[in-house]
């Protein structure tokens, strides 16, 4: 199915636009065809996320207009103005950010992990090239050097050219941007390089596969200081408890500090909730659920930005599961 | 539009259905047409949500079977089998409840007020006809009676052939049901009756708009015990901040205790979250924040059906609001 005459069914403006030969989408979702980005063949001028990583179940937004469209080496990318949440981005038919949202996932990511140890200094981003989470890292003053590695260097251009209230994070001079493969650059990095690495990955089904297994969790603990902390994106407790379940088990046998997950709410990611991996490195003891370096405190003396999301009554509330997950996160973890 | 024609392109088994000339979308969603019920035209084989309250957006479940698909006096009333979420309950294209997320609204909407009071004796239900909050409220012992009134007889017979393991708080003795309208009811009743009023309403746009409105919470307020709680269902703060600042502004006037606003997340409902109003009466005070009804901690002594969802850490955590939410909240309610 060319994405051409899918799109062009549609009647929607398109900005700029090339032919991608692939379709992202399974057979089992031929009730709601759609081409490699979402945009669906049924429902004209709305965006379809659909995915067998949460079958049976689809959010839709309408669109405005679509501002990007082009095949990486890796993924589809798409921009589009919809008309509930401002700009979306979308990585091979699944939406990494909108606008209206981004504030909820950011600075949790961020902040959770950054608010957990004193003083900060030298921060690894994997991922993340929408460059959020370097905003969210930079109100740290004490952070000293922000590395982000990425994969994907059209994500990078496609954030500064639509985002640019996200994006904004690369303009930090202590922000210095790897294009390459996550796990190659980890692997490299000499021991006990980092005290916090933020791992703001898609999901692991597709490029991102690798960034949920024991070998990638192995190679941050190393990177680490001691009592060293890692927040990575961890999936929905509605969606993918039995994922979840792997990962806590897999951080529980390779961190050998603390290993709490932690829950937030995004209106736009499947199910409406994403998780966080929260795990720290032998050493100085991290207490994930009391915030030792409130950073929505520290911001509220200053005249900086202030924080749309985050404050550290959610930090602590975030660690607060459904008796469900509870069950069986605190089965492995403990 | 007629709703048969609808339906019966879509190529889905139904097993009862009538003829209902009404089509509850509005022309502004066009691009999505759907029966009164959501059942899409466009998407065949999936339904769709699509309410002028989220405007843009839309939530699609995969459905299976058709069960059950008449108009009541008061709404169209429809059950399917989805393939993701199990059984659903819709209003007026609304999902009411699904079998795999239900827990997570009764049991909050539930133990929210009652596990914030001691002994709770006397409960009205208004709304809820599903029987979902009957069963939670059930599992205290020290209640002696539970009035619930519920406008659509449809609502409760729906459930009790769909959803036995949600219809079976009716089986409870101390269950008194009034087919009616709620405002009407409170109205009639005498003054300082209850000790806990829940309201399980649907959006306040629609046969349950006056639940929404000064004179309804003068009514609630009425019909408590001095130091009586209620909890309503208030909508989602990425939603509908609008309407909840109205919802706070109001109970501030009328209820002279404790006003809180607490939240959680039921996947199918609009942007995923779902928000309840706390109130309490003049009188003994009320900390809704800390339970000191602990229903959890009380079950798990028991051999009782355990709870699914809720706990006193998820009760305490309820109340930490995002803080572009908790900006809004505060300066109304305090």
């Amino acid at each position: 199915m060319a994405s051409d005459g899918v799109v062009g069914s549609t009647d929607l403006p398109v900005k700029r636009q090339r032919e991608d030969g692939e379709n992202g989408v399974s057979a089992s979702t031929l009730s709601m065809e759609a081409d490699g980005n979402g945009v669906s063949a049924v429902i004209p001028g709305w965006f379809s996320e659909i995915s067998p990583m949460w079958p049976g179940e689809a959010h839709s937004l309408k669109v405005e207009e679509i501002l990007f469209k082009e095949k990486s080496d890796y993924q589809n990318v798409m921009v589009f103005q919809s008309s509930a949440y401002g700009k979306v981005l979308v990585l091979d038919g699944v939406i990494q950010l909108t606008e209206r949202d981004e504030c909820a996932y950011q600075e949790m990511i961020a902040h959770l992990p950054l608010s957990s140890i004193p003083d900060p200094k030298k921060v690894l981003v994997i991922g993340g090239g929408d460059g959020g989470v370097l905003r969210e890292v930079s109100r740290y003053s004490s952070v000293e050097k922000i590395d982000i590695c990425e994969i994907d260097k059209m994500v990078v251009d496609v954030s500064k050219q639509f985002f640019p209230e996200v994006a904004v994070g690369y303009e930090d001079p202590r922000v210095t941007l790897h294009i390459g493969d996550g796990v190659a650059f980890l692997k490299a990095v000499p021991e006990a390089t980092y005290d916090a690495v933020i791992v703001d990955s898609s999901d692991p089904i597709g490029p991102a596969q690798e960034l949920f297994e024991k070998p990638f969790f192995e190679s941050v603990a190393r990177a680490l200081r001691p009592g060293g902390v890692m927040c990575t994106q961890a999936e929905s407790i509605w969606l993918h408890m039995n994922i979840i379940e792997g990962i806590v088990a897999n951080c529980r046998q390779i961190f050998k500090g603390s290993v709490n997950y932690a829950w937030t709410t995004v209106p736009t990611y499947p199910s409406g909730v994403i998780g966080f991996m929260l795990c720290s490195t032998e050493g100085p003891p991290v207490d994930f659920k009391h915030p030792v370096n409130p950073i929505d405190q520290i911001l509220s003396q200053k005249s900086d930005k202030p924080l749309k999301f985050y404050n550290s009554e959610i930090h602590t509330a975030a660690f607060c599961l459904p008796s469900f997950a509870k069950k069986v996160i605190d089965s492995k973890a403990e």
